[in-house]
């Protein structure tokens, strides 16, 4: 019952032969490959093992209904981009996807088209407006736009305390020409959380923390693909060293002034069409 | 600053660059590496993306101080034997080593030799000895012994409530012939706990999740590798199915049953030197 080398592998890799789904198996024996190619290849030692163990629980220590460390951890691998990219459907012309993050909540407020999401949130005055279309550039109505983003400070509603609703977060419908628009303040760069496990990592790793100033979307509808990315500002001096990967130049863009200091922007978003 | 493919996996590794230590850059690289290729091999998909996050979430999260649901990942993984292989001095004649397994608690009683550990904790008694030797054969007096075990339900001390003190849990000194010994109980073959993720994971790949029967020793001594390992019984059903892969046959040994009802079993436990 000797298991030196490969033959551990192969034994950890065949404990997964009767997995109850197929993909278990082949997700499970593939991660078991590369987890111990890994191993290998730096020769881990067991203090970094020990020390491994103690990052990863307290990332999940970390993480609650308001912060999820995890995601944090994967967006600063890439892992979050990488799957993001393996997931998109290949549809010429649609809107391109990005990072989902870790600032999404559930449950936020159904306000009309048009509304102001602020809620006295710091911030420069910003109307956001655009419209969803499908591949052929047909407006798509009754979609559903969800939106969120930090505002001025860096900060989203999520991360700040005694606040008496979302700011800078909501969702509404299209309207019959596939129009949305909803006012909220300027997007500013800002940096991600450091002060746990992931900000370890990211000083040890000498690597900076901003992310470029975006707006958050996911749009849904009926019989299309299910888009989550940004938008960036085109003008945002971190577009080339986003701490996540998140940048594409599709999804950048100009962030009009306006003389009474508001600012706007328009963007149109494109579903695939989902494949029967 | 479109990221695709192998563009996102090179600029992640990248971004290590700059780390403060060279080990940092050469273990996050390898890490971002295998995870990407793991990632890109099974074509992840978002849903099981969430579903990971989830999972390590409550890995952390069901962890603490008795409970190390991370090391049992690990364990189950393969990765706490495969580590243990590549720290193992590569001494000709040194007892192997095994996985620490999550079960170890710092602060453990300091007792005489000759102890009774049981404390209380059901089971057959079990007269556990030897002696500490080099690997000329020689004894190394004043080596600290630690031991820890299951009980006859299967259960170590910390797993229990209500408790007023540890069960077969202590550390002692080798005398001047490098002996050890002490009583426990008679240890049994258990299940690793499988209430939390760990445990979904195995019922999931369709594993066992049986450990056999064993003692825990760590035992150190100045100028010697600390040795971590069991000693496992011979008669055990379970040897060729460990949840944690951790058998060795140099670690399996005879129980002796005594007329009187208890158990005995002697295993001389053997350091490496320091290589200075
Ligand atoms: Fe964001
Ligand atoms: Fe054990």
């Amino acid at each position: 019952m000797d298991l030196h080398g490969d033959e551990l592998t192969d034994a950890v890799v065949t404990s997964f032969d009767g997995s109850l789904e197929p993909r278990t198996k082949e997700v499970m024996s593939a991660l078991v490959r590369h987890l111990h190619a890994f191993a290998r290849e730096v020769d881990l030692t067991e203090d970094e093992y020990f020390l491994a163990i103690d990052f990863l629980t307290r990332t999940g220590q970390i993480s609650d209904d308001k912060r999820q460390e995890f995601v944090l951890l994967a967006d600063t691998l890439g892992l979050s981009m990488l799957t993001v990219g393996l997931g998109s459907p290949d549809a010429e012309g649609a809107t391109e996807s990005t990072v989902f993050g870790p600032f999404f909540v559930e449950g936020s407020p159904e306000v009309p088209n048009g509304a102001d999401l602020a809620n006295g949130a710091p911030g420069q005055p910003c109307l956001v407006s655009g419209r969803v279309l499908t591949t052929k550039g047909e407006p798509i109505a009754g979609a559903t736009v969800e939106t969120w983003q930090a505002d001025e400070d860096g900060f989203y509603d999520v991360q700040k305390d005694g606040l008496t609703g979302p700011q800078n977060r909501g969702h509404l419908k299209t309207d019959a020409d596939g129009n949305y628009s909803f006012w909220a303040v300027k997007p500013v760069a800002y940096p991600i959380p450091v002060d746990g496990p992931v900000g370890e990592m990211l000083r040890a790793g000498g690597r900076g923390w901003m992310r470029p100033a975006h707006i958050h979307f996911m749009v849904t509808a009926p019989g299309y693909h299910r888009l989550i990315t940004h938008v960036f500002e085109a003008a945002d001096p971190y577009l080339q060293e986003d701490a996540v990967f998140g940048v594409k130049d599709s999804l950048v863009t100009e962030f009009t002034e306006h003389p009474d200091g508001h600012y706007s922007v328009s963007y149109d978003l494109v579903l695939a069409e989902e494949t029967p």
